[in-house]
């Protein structure tokens, strides 16, 4: 099985990337390729017949995740990889499609190799990872792993009231393929994917093996006072608004410069009546927060408490907590195993934690999980000019083929 | 001649208050008159006939300035009170019209007191003063002041397309008056308003002599930093244009609060691409200060252009002036005249310094000019709940007929 690497194709990878990046392409070279819209549908299509023309028996569920599974010698719960398919509105060929193309070509190399797993081996296509289309994010993994809240999940809509239930059917009807429930037991899940952030460039590794991910809480924040006239009204008059939020920004920021582990985000912020020569009546900023341990995130959530406590210059000050997600840890196993595969191919890996949103974090609550990273360019992501060098794709698969091979052999 | 206050009418007063709100008038008991609209030209027709009626000759300048003047003995530059009768599209019946209307009044007062004076009283109504419509504000007095101005200022253009010239055109074929060139000489210029501020309010007293009015810098500041993952992106990878901006808004409060009456507001503030969950790309705020001294102005403007010196947070941050206006000092003589007739009409005053925009302050550049406040409450402005006590509205026109008299006789 260790041989399996040199069967792994950067040609036919990169062929493959390219040809899914076709569904959805944007005249800048990134994808537009929204959850369950005609072009991931399509895209999913094709996926299905290139694992159906590797051997592979194609099902859904009824969240619309899909599993493209290669037999082993058990019937027994596959070792699964994959990622998502759907992109952002600017999105790219890479973010989710790679994980889900690596996963295919392992599959390709194994059938080269002539190689049959005493487990089965799968690719996941799983369902409205980004969000963007359908809240909440990575709806399908959270369906498999809490069937349970499949009902309401399928409830969700997009801006044009299009319900994902009945999106869900009509993929359905084109892909045509066979059932899987919910829930069903994973002896363990990969997830392959681009860093999407500066880490591993600028440590010059080409490899990550992700520990966990961090701990999310995103907060809305508003204050209100009175809005009056700019020239007339005496500091002492003054209930401003956006002065109350903006000392509230720099204790944040000073939170966040004593743990530089902790990644502190004011995205949006906005004042009303918003006049030149008017102080601010009412003013909001958001705040993303997101830590490996939940101590430091329990300790920013008591600044934001303690500081809307009490009025601060003379406005009310609200905090609405908007999300929160816990912090996860990779399975232990499985990290060995991909550092192994790694060092065993000579590329020099570290550990870091994953800062964004993926896949893998649901299914950490269902199976034993695990994330490997390849190098990004200058971090970029979300944006039709994320890339990573072909070889370094064809690398990080190799590493993937590897890891599968050996999870899916008997012990 | 220092009786004449005396004759002043609060019932009268009020009542030519109540007409001129009905042009214009709003359903939350406000005005929505902005410059040279219907409302407004059909304003200045209906006190074009009450001066006429008063036996005042009405005449109109290139630039829409209004002037109603009361024949003195000699045939000499007039002593000349006013204000606008122009409102925010949400004001109020007095800011403006107060200092029309209790012109009016003093001139009823003469006439009832058979008081001739040596030199003509006038009551002007300067066009243009919010600028809500047309930019600039006090575009009337402007031209007045500066005639050589007059071309471009009427070439100015509200959102419909309107042009100024035109709008001047229709008003004067409605008003039908004499003619009156800009720039000719005015004795003195006295502008009685309500405060618009909480000051006399605060100081509980009905009267405030303006010595002069704040000097006023307007400016935008721009940071560019780089859109990146909130969750991805660590301290030191972060160009965060929205912390590059809240660190130099805490000095600019800082510098506020060191010098109470430095006027320092953040009014508006934006950030791109403005998503929960990434770093802003681009922020800006507005800056508008003000302050009766120029240093202080000065200091607060070479903050601003230290800061934007050097890179902050790994953002180029951009210093944009919009607007300067020097700080004015009205006339001695005439203020002395105006606390001479409060005192002797017992009404405690104190000095203080505008921080609004007024045309007095721009007739202050051709003419001694003098303004006189009366206290409104809460200092509530541009609302359509602005307030003062009828009483005191009388109070201020009454200090205002007794300026008036004093300055229309020969020394």
């Amino acid at each position: 099985m260790s041989g399996i690497a040199r069967h792994v194709s950067q040609e036919r990878l990169c062929a493959l990337l390219a040809q899914l990046g076709r569904f959805g392409e944007r005249h800048d070279g990134g994808v537009n390729r929204q959850a369950l819209s005609p072009a991931e549908i399509e895209g999913r299509s094709f996926l299905a017949s290139r694992a159906r023309a590797l051997g592979c028996q194609v099902a859904l569920d009824a969240a619309g995740n899909m599993f493209m599974r290669c037999a082993g010698r058990k019937d027994a719960p596959p070792v699964a990889a994959g990622s998502h398919i759907d992109s952002q509105p600017a999105g790219s060929k890479l973010d989710g499609a790679y994980g889900v193309c690596a996963g295919l070509e392992a599959i390709a190399a194994l059938n080269d190799a002539n190689a049959v797993t005493d487990f089965p081996a799968e690719v996941v296509v799983w369902s409205n990872e980004e969000g963007c289309r359908f809240a909440p994010g990575s709806l399908g993994p959270q369906a498999y792993v809490e069937p349970e809240a499949l009902a309401r999940l399928l409830e969700s809509r997009d801006s044009a009231g299009v319900r994902y239930g009945d999106s869900v059917i009509e993929m359905k009807a084109a892909v045509k393929a066979d059932g899987r429930p919910l829930g069903a037991p994973i002896k363990a899940f990969l997830e392959l994917n681009i860093e999407q952030g500066p880490v591993l460039e600028g440590a010059g590794l080409p490899t990550g093996i992700v520990s966990g991910a961090q701990g999310v809480r995103w907060f809305r924040v508003t204050a209100r006072g009175e809005a009056a006239h700019a020239g007339t009204t005496p500091l002492a008059f003054r209930r401003d608004a956006l002065r109350a939020l903006c000392a509230l920004m720099e204790k944040l920021y000073a939170l966040a410069e004593r743990h530089p582990e902790l990644r502190l985000t004011v995205g949006k912020i906005g004042v009303s009546p918003s006049s030149i020569n008017t102080i601010p009546e009412s003013a909001s900023i958001t705040v993303d927060a997101r830590h490996a341990e939940e101590p430091l995130l329990d300790a920013c959530e008591a600044l934001l408490r303690e500081y809307c406590a009490v009025p601060r210059h003379g406005c009310a000050v609200a905090l609405e907590p908007l999300m929160c997600m816990r912090t996860t840890c990779f399975d232990e196993r499985l990290r060995r195993s991909l550092r192994a595969a790694s060092d065993a191919l000579g590329l020099s890996s570290m550990d870091l934690v994953s800062g964004a949103f993926h896949d893998a974090v649901h299914l950490a609550r269902h199976c034993p999980s695990a994330m490997l990273f390849v190098s990004s360019e200058r971090g970029v992501s979300h944006n039709p000019t994320e890339h990573t060098d072909p070889a370094l794709l064809a690398a990080g698969a190799r590493v993937l083929a590897l890891a599968i091979a050996e999870q899916a052999q008997e012990n």
